[in-house]
């Protein structure tokens, strides 16, 4: 069901302060930039064989990500597993106990549907699908 | 410098708990198994193109994990990326101002050398590097 990880989520606090991290000390290679004020969040993607890493930055007061670092500070916030048929796989774990952030599969950063699953439902581990 | 993530690392509080979560809903196909008594950890590899998910759980009452999951619960815990010259790369990172969890790399479950970088001096993410 699961095909790979697509992405792993970090949540900072400022994604400026957190280039010098990424880019310098660690030497990764910046890949899809993005502002989605809609969604309350600044994107920043980094790219490496196999998998990529995504910097998530808060934008506005009400972005979700504004609770998740006052609660628990910068550091992992998810992981985006790609899948082949995101309605499917998401109606199966649904029907498996898991539950949704979002019921229905919404657009992404990469204009490809996803949909996030409740961590409480997931071992504490926010999941994101992507379709494939 | 980092070649790939290797694995994301999950700390669960019972492993034998979590494999219903993994292996019936999630439908991930299990590798390697170890219990660490010396390292205070229990882990189980689940295989997926390109990376892996450890799941990492607490043996004995000093585990380092003990205080994760009392503190923060379970969840995301850290990500390993491979490189290609451990003690090179841990060298570099310290010089570039990171803080080192393991002065020295030792052996991790694999028998292939690793290191934690302190979560602190990296955007609130542990980071392990592993020898390719």
């Amino acid at each position: 069901m699961l095909e790979r990880v697509h992405h792993v989520g970090i949540a900072v606090a400022n994604l400026e302060a957190s280039r010098a991290l990424y880019e310098s000390t660690l030497q990764m290679k910046a890949g899809l930039h993005r502002v989605m004020p809609d969604q309350g969040v600044e994107i920043q993607f980094y790219e490496l064989p196999g998998t990529r890493i995504e910097l998530l930055a808060p934008v506005g007061d009400d972005s979700p990500l504004v609770g998740f670092l006052k609660d628990r500070g910068p550091g992992l916030h998810h992981v985006c597993y790609e899948v082949k048929d995101i309605r499917q796989a998401l109606k199966d774990l649904l029907n498996a106990g898991l539950r949704a952030v979002d019921d229905e599969p919404r657009l992404g950063a990469e204009e490809r549907l996803i949909a996030f699953l409740h961590p409480k439902s997931a071992g504490g581990v926010l999941i994101e699908l992507q379709q494939a």
